[in-house]
């Protein structure tokens, strides 16, 4: 076992039942750093172009990082990293709980998977010991069902379960992994590669440690971590949740309304933070090792929404099944979160597909033929909830729900393209890209991902003005409120707000400490302090940020490589107009394209590709990336 | 506050809706040495003879004691004393989970429940606060539904609950108090005292700390304690939990089966403690402090029996809803321990009262016509599950069952009376008392809340043979296997493993800790220790077991002045003959006269009435109960 990491990478290939533990390069890895950051070069070499993401062939890789299982405050996170169905791109899905931590104690860092069971299987990984056991009977249960029925056959409450439930089985290209029984690896539809390989479950339990190089000193700086976070600015995250979001949004008439119609919901004060936790909530749930708690616990006692305590709803999930479907019934969107936990489903895409749906409802786009005489109506929860219900099993209209937005609406065409709220596939989480900042915007376009918020980090952090994250040093413009909407500096800003939040990717650390100055979060310097102490390696901030502009540089790597370019790098048109009503009426989005070409050239991409050139790929060693032209 | 005790009592007046704090008298709580044995006194000198226990003159004590909330292990319990409304009996029922611990923390040792209040209410308890609050829309919730509503609008998740469901306000007479959502103040009766209250909850927290009178000789006794506990001989509890019992028991042909009308269950190996572990057992759950985590979290996945995570059932709510009642299905059985739970039922009386119906209706005293055309056959699970609904609601059949075994039994006449398995009106629990020792005979014919096998002490601890539960120099004749059945010395003994056991009950211990020999268990000798250090008196395990006897003396002195004597210590007619089959056919009930007259006689009682002397009374300085006669 190294410092800091376990050094060894497990490889299951489910077509022949056969895993081998491989040994870790010391040096690759560091040049990379872990995590996010080495399962990029993993599937940019292993992954060939043109794979189909539901083929045997394609490769899933559940990574850990340094921080990981560590006493380190935001080391609870895993990411799974492989080709989204729903796009066709690089994904990686973060999730949150035990799952990461225990993977790590039971001796692995990464896991690979590759190939096609015959039958259903479930990876049991426990204390290096690997086991591909049958699961037909786990198929067909939902996430709380085969979780109970695995602690039971295993006879360990102790396991950490990701599984996918019947929405990953029947291929909804939405489908989540959730992890300790509420936790998903969201976005993307990693629950549908899982059921395309006939894989229901990974298990893992461990009791081994994490080797600490320099123990004192690994002491002191996660001290100086928790000192500095009583400091921290988001003081919401702590107490409120996410959740607390709802109404600061809508106070700034920022908060997604009917599939991104409006920007203003008359009725937020129904649904906000503050009602869920006087009303619904049971307790606040953290993440291994968390202090801030932002997970919440909730449930119904009665009525026709009753639902019983479960994780959740966070603020994404409040949006997507309030605001963007119109429904101001708190208790609906807490059972449509609950079935999206137990079913397996992103919250997000399915919230946005029915907001989608609703929209085509009223636009007269799909009629009561194709939905068996369901009115899809703006507010109705109980449509709501059994849509979800029904996408969940691809049932009737869900069928069609459940390929996601883009599909939707090539399908309808045209006149539908209006409502389709979503980048290179990918539904827009319920952040509105006008807002102040308008660095959202870009950040939407340019994801590896496509329409996400957070990966590698929530640009509408830039709103938060005297925050600077530990980056002036490096040479952010700032104070950022000072950059001129209509000035390219915002394109060239993104380059630091990305590369700062890529350090938490390749690190396995949370995102959410990553925002706030010196003395108030964990900056990068205060991340190559707990790094270095913890592996025995001298590593600085600039390394750090060295290892996440590879990482960054390959993800897009990865996607050029499968087709995508400058012209993928877009957005949905209803942003081009202006925002429509509410407290931030007026408001349009900058002109894109020069928010671009200031964001290239700062990474040293082409400018007319907007892919990384030769040159700055022999630069930053990576070489092995540059495609014959 | 006092070493080891928060040295308060809270006073609750429902009536007036009024409370006030009093100051305790240290000479005076060290005569009894806290909880059941203080509460004694409180009801006998507070609850004059023949108050209705359903009336508002009745009062509720609910009792912590030294060891309660501190670092010793067996200290996670609390006791409910009162006048129990099935038998009109003293009754104390013990609970475990977080709830005493928190009331000692929230400053209070006592609570002492007065008068009726005009409408529902709950009483919140926090950091030496008090409120007495409206709960009209708690009223005719279960207890989950209770306790997550208290949570939220309280709006702290680490609040303990204890709290009656539906049985309870229904008036059902073996309704429990069910705290920290599964553990139950379960036998009496509690529940229906509650409802006739109007009192829904008691609801405790506290951040107080217990003051430790000599900190570092408490913390070498606690070492001590853990040591020897590793040598705890019965293996079992910590492992599979009470339910490990079914197997052994069956095995030795003395599992209660079919309303005790045989002693070996053919299809035991369906239900149990094993194939609850691997089929059902989500995780082991401890009470405060406790590392045994007897306690089990079970769910039933799917099917007609699907029940959510809760739990239990423990050893005796098997052998009720399972054996008692001829089913061999483990899924109704948890199914019925959790409707017992939300409902607020006492799972032995529940069982046993479907039991009895079950031979009543097999002997044709009732019939369809009484049961509104239900067959009440024996193994039926589907019937069983239904009727534990109904009873919580006296639905239909289910108002003459809500009433238990004895009222039944004199409603239907004197065929009846073989069925009806009850000591002074309490249902027998599921341990046979012709079993080897013979011993748990007398228990169950003397123990002042009836047909008990756990207050004060679980007498077949005799069984053990070598366990001397730290008695050997209290003079107990020894080893208990010599004395032979017929001998008066098992009689004499008993008096040791009663007041061993009372030890618990004043000092706020589970019993479960008080099982083994020196090195192996808490003998008195090494409680002394520990509640020496803790609160600064110097206390010898003779001082302990003195403040026992005077405890063990008062609760007799309390069913005395109510009107019972020698005459009601007796057992069902069923007892009387020899076990029928299985391993253990031909085992007898010894004379229980002998034995009667040995133990009075020990204990210092009249040999008539089987009630103490004036003589006795005044040697344990207890005058004030002796009656005038």
């Amino acid at each position: 076992m190294w410092y800091g990491f376990a050094g060894k990478l497990l490889r299951v290939n489910l077509t022949s039942g056969e895993f081998k533990v491989e040994e870790l390069d010391k040096n690759e890895l560091r040049k990379y750093m872990g995590c996010v950051g080495y399962a990029a070069k993993l599937l940019y070499q292993e992954m060939p172009a043109g794979i189909d993401p539901l083929a045997p062939e394609a490769k899933v890789v559940l990574a850990t990082g340094a921080v990981t299982g560590t006493s380190c405050p935001s080391g609870g996170s895993y990411e799974v990293c492989y080709k989204s169905p729903l796009t066709g791109t690089w994904n990686q899905a973060r999730s949150g709980g035990a799952f990461g931590p225990k993977l790590k104690y039971a001796g692995f860092d990464f896991v690979v998977i590759e190939g096609k069971a015959k039958e259903p299987v479930y990876i049991y990984i426990h204390d290096g010991k690997v086991e591909i056991k049958a699961a037909k009977h786990l198929w067909g249960l939902n996430v709380e069902e085969t979780t109970d029925t695995l602690i039971r056959e295993l006879d360990d409450p102790e396991i950490s379960v990701a599984t996918i439930g019947q929405a990953g089985e029947n291929g909804v290209l939405y489908a989540a992994l959730i992890n300790d029984r509420g936790r998903a690896a969201g976005r993307g539809g990693i629950g549908a590669v899982f059921g395309s390989k006939n894989l229901k479950a990974v298990v893992v339990n461990g009791r081994g440690g994490i080797k600490v190089a320099r123990p004192k000193e690994f002491a002191a700086a996660i001290e100086k971590a928790e000192q500095w976070l009583k400091n921290y600015p988001l003081g919401s995250i702590p107490t409120l949740g996410t959740v607390g979001l709802v109404s600061l949004n809508n106070s700034l008439g920022i908060l997604p309304t009917k599939n991104f119609q409006e920007t203003y919901f008359e009725k937020a004060d129904q649904i906000s933070g503050e009602v869920l936790n006087r009303k619904y909530q049971i307790k606040r749930r953290a993440c291994y090792g968390c202090s801030f708690a932002c997970g919440r616990y909730t449930s119904v006692i009665s009525g026709k929404y009753a639902t019983p305590p479960m994780e959740g709803p966070e603020y994404e999930t409040v949006d997507m099944f309030g605001p963007i479907c119109g429904v101001d019934d708190l208790e609906a969107i807490i059972r449509a979160n609950y079935l999206c936990n137990v079913y397996g489903l992103d919250t997000v895409s399915t919230g946005m597909s029915i907001g989608f749906s609703m929209e085509c409802y009223e636009k007269g786009l799909l009629t009561e033929k194709d939905t068996e005489g369901m009115p899809l109506r703006w507010g109705d929860g109980e449509v709501m909830v059994k849509l979800v219900e029904k996408i969940a099993h691809r049932e009737g209209i869900c069928e069609f729900l459940a390929q996601g937005v883009k599909r939707m609406a090539e399908q309808l065409g045209p006149a539908a393209e209006e409502a389709a709220i979503h980048v290179k596939g990918l539904e827009l989480p319920a952040h509105e890209p006008r807002s102040e900042s308008k660095v959202l915007a870009l950040q939407y376009a340019v994801s590896p991902r496509g329409g996400c918020h957070m990966h590698p980090n929530w640009a509408s952090t830039w709103d938060f003005g005297q925050l600077d994250c530990g980056m002036k040093e490096f040479g952010m413009p700032w104070p950022p409120k000072e950059v001129q909407d209509e000035s390219p500096q915002k394109g060239i800003a993104y380059r630091y707000v990305a590369l700062q939040g890529e350090i938490s990717e390749i690190l396995g650390a949370c995102i959410f400490y990553s925002w706030g100055t010196e003395g108030s979060c964990i900056t990068p310097q205060l991340y190559a302090e707990i790094v270095s102490s913890l592996t025995g390696w001298d590593v600085t901030a600039e390394e750090l940020m060295l290892a996440a502009e590879r990482s960054w540089n390959l993800k897009r790597c990865f996607n050029a490589r499968e087709g995508f370019n400058r012209e993928h790098d877009k957005l949905p048109k209803r942003f081009t107009k202006a925002i429509p009503n509410g407290p931030a009426k007026g408001i349009k989005v900058v002109n894109l394209d020069v928010m671009l070409d200031a964001y290239y050239e700062a990474m040293g991409w082409d400018r007319a590709t907007g892919n990384p050139t030769p040159e700055k790929l022999k630069e930053l060693g990576l070489e092995f990336a540059i495609m014959a032209s």
